[in-house]
């Protein structure tokens, strides 16, 4: 049986994931994920990360990347069934570095286990999707 | 407490999905999913379809397109806590048309909740990889 308390509690995770990288603090996606072999990250074009040390080295690869970059979840919807959470969002991705913004988009799986800590990440599987929006009406530059 | 016959069930399902599909069996896809409102479909390098009347017209549209899709799994991994399982696995991609072979990977991620059905497929998440193989080395035709 799910309650509303779980759900949101799992919702509450997805959004300390999104804060966190939005932030470029690793010590707070380390609290988020599952520090276990058993984790397990898709960063969108990527290969797949095996284990938490390796998903650990990625993030710091991107937040240590320079430039600037935020990642907005929307149509965020949460699925819990007993121990395990799974979201689905959409992912606003933007870049901002020497060749001006990048604007891409994503869909995200994140999976949650629940342990005596609270919801822990085990699987995130970001891949990218067109753009629903054309480039010139944003006045991008690439 | 997960047993080996349920992993094992699971993993089962995720192999049947995938034989429906280089079979190009619509009726057997039909078994393996949820009809419910809550299944999710990315295939690679689409945007999500929502709910399984969508997702059966995107088997029905791939089944009927003409020339010979394979997909063979690799790198299996099936993960079960409670009534539900994810299943990581590498997807080798063959899609033989017109234009002759062409061959692309993608990670999958599958999810499945138990009902007293069995296994209910209620997300499947593909997205496209770099090609670890060169083509020229596989003298494919595009």
């Amino acid at each position: 049986m799910v309650t509303d308390r779980e759900s949101m509690e799992a919702e509450k995770a997805n959004e300390r994931f999104y804060q966190a990288l939005n932030d470029s603090n690793l010590e707070r996606m380390e609290e988020i994920w599952s520090h276990t072999m058993a984790a397990r990250c898709i960063h969108p074009g990527w290969d797949i990360l095996i284990g938490w040390t390796a998903i650990r080295e990625s993030w710091q690869s991107i937040f240590s990347a320079g430039g600037d970059l935020s990642v907005e979840a929307a149509d965020v919807e949460v699925n819990v069934v007993g121990e395990v959470a799974w979201v689905q969002c959409l992912e606003q991705i933007r870049n901002t570095g020497d060749a001006g913004d990048q604007l891409s988009v994503a869909r995200a799986t994140n999976l949650f286990v629940r342990d005596d800590g609270g919801w822990r990440m085990v699987l995130h599987h970001a891949s990218p999707i067109p753009s629903p929006m054309e480039e010139d009406d944003l006045g991008l530059v690439h």
